[in-house]
């Protein structure tokens, strides 16, 4: 591990001018500060992080990677983002959007953005299974926080968020069951999904309580698409035992469901009731309404920030939120 | 206006102590800090701009005001932000994301963001008719530019980069009429839409030049919904007259007239060609697939970026561009 010195000798300039440009890069000419950012990058050079906390800092960003392909399963991301940039200013603080290759080819980028103090500390969200990102991060002492756990990891790499989908599902179950339904199936997403294989857990624990079959009722779709969703729909009306309930994984799933019930002459609602997963914005405008779980935007997002900035001695750096069911046409009985 | 004298005056510091928590907040206390801002704020002291150039700081931020309510008509905001955060960080710099009260209300807080240093400058989205957030930051010589123009004004309040929508409109009718549609309809949105006229007028204009009838074939849905869509679609077929291809102002309102074309036992793109617009990640995924007018984002944010910066001399101040007709199944001729 190179010094301060050492960086200095490389890039020809005084200790003083190295530590500006660490701290206070706007008192440099643009190409000294180019000299002494290559020389830092060269040697490898890392200020102590753990010198300057969270705390200390006048003016402190926190980075978020926007993701970088559209996805049918970010319906809630402008949502997210809204919810996460309140609560960062509340907290005095704001959040820098950048972008990064995915996986850990992306970690230099979150690296470069902390050496250089541009951020203090970072959000991850979509978290994937084996997500290197967050192991990366706590290796290097940088502060992060996760929305989302690591899946299928025995202890997770640093503090999370997340919402408890194997509650969500439970809810929807017991609604259903309220509402009258008997024959609950669950549509969802390949094994290799944590996020899956948890709601399908909740789905089938919560079935199992009430005395309710849960034998050939799950139908695992290849892709979160409105086609999909409405393929398992079909695969589920023509198997000789039809549902008259439907937890779908996702809104999207959900749609399909809806649509396949519409084709075939069915009334969601009062012939199968059926429920979605996460309260998108198309939940609440789809004929009739779609009921949902929501994820608690605002909730999650202060307790990031909170959880990251340290700010509150209350929270713990892991917290496990509850859903909350919105109850529309989709779901109502006949 | 107050001058750095008064407010170290007034903060009881010395007038470089101010300087610093201008330019340099990080080298203050928090409490020194929040004394010295405090003044600033009650002497209305606003250092002056000009002298301080985008291009001249080390670090640049750049300010996005992220939207604060879910909306159907922005289903291509992660990639415009994806984009946008990418031409950023091209020239080296970077976006930062806050939230703002809607129209002048939120100006304060542009203001606030850019009197204390957090940003150079803004890049505005979802500009409305009249929206005043353009002249507001042109009288106080705050630079911003502006993704889209301020519709029903003479003369555009500060530079911006738009997509033609009448261009696009009339690059749907082109397509249609090529691929045999005589009689082509518009589904449209209320009057007071600016962006809404503009398409308008550019399937008229080519409908007219093509020598198309217009009469009885304009569709006003209340809302962008696919709902309103479906029954907009069922009013054209319901007419006496029904239209053999339509070119929707949305993608929403296009998925509801694919809908409806379903429901009446019709094939779209045999029967009725439509065609939609924004591209949105729904249109690649619906059956047939959806032909659409793709914005095109990444050329969108560099422009937005170059003019903003100042570091090209060839980029208007003004940048009209044309979106890009991405043909699918909903136009495929029979």
């Amino acid at each position: 591990m190179a010094t301060l010195k050492q960086v200095a000798a490389h890039a020809e300039v005084s200790v003083q001018t190295v530590s500006n440009a660490l701290n206070a890069p706007h008192r440099l000419r643009p190409d000294t500060l180019e000299r002494v950012n290559r020389s830092i990058e060269l040697l490898n050079y890392r200020p102590n992080r753990n010198a300057r906390s969270l705390r200390t800092s006048a003016v402190e960003l926190i980075g978020y990677c926007v993701p970088s392909w559209p996805n049918q399963t970010h319906l809630v991301m402008d949502q997210f983002l809204h919810a996460l940039c309140a609560a960062a200013e509340t907290s005095g603080r704001h959040i820098l959007l950048f972008t990064a290759p995915a996986a850990v080819d992306g970690m230099p980028t979150y690296d470069d953005l902390h050496a250089r103090r541009l951020v203090d500390g970072f959000v991850l969200s979509q978290t994937e299974t084996h997500d290197p990102r967050h192991g990366w991060l706590k290796d290097r002492q940088i502060p992060f926080v996760s929305f989302g756990r690591v899946w299928k990891e025995t202890t997770q790499p640093g503090p999370w968020v997340d919402v408890d989908g194997a509650a969500g599902s439970a809810m929807a179950v017991q609604h259903l069951h309220e509402t009258g339904r008997r024959r609950i199936a669950f549509l969802g997403w390949p094994q290799s999904s944590g996020l899956g294989e948890d709601r399908l857990a909740g789905w089938r624990d919560r079935c199992t309580e009430l005395g309710l079959p849960t034998g050939g009722l799950v139908v695992r779709c290849a892709e979160d698409t409105i086609d999909e969703g409405a393929r398992a729909t079909a695969q589920l009306i023509d198997s000789g035992q039809p549902p008259d309930g439907i937890v779908a994984l996702s809104d999207i799933l959900a749609l399909g469901a809806l649509r396949q019930l519409g084709d075939r002459g069915l009334t969601a609602g009062a012939d199968v009731g059926v429920t979605g997963f996460d309260d998108s914005p198309r939940a609440s405008v789809v004929s009739p309404g779609l009921t949902s779980l929501r994820q608690p935007m605002e909730q999650i997002a202060t307790e990031l920030i909170a959880i990251l900035t340290g700010t509150r001695n209350d929270v713990p750096s892991e917290r496990l939120l509850l859903p909350e069911l919105v109850i529309r046409g989709s779901s109502a009985p006949g």
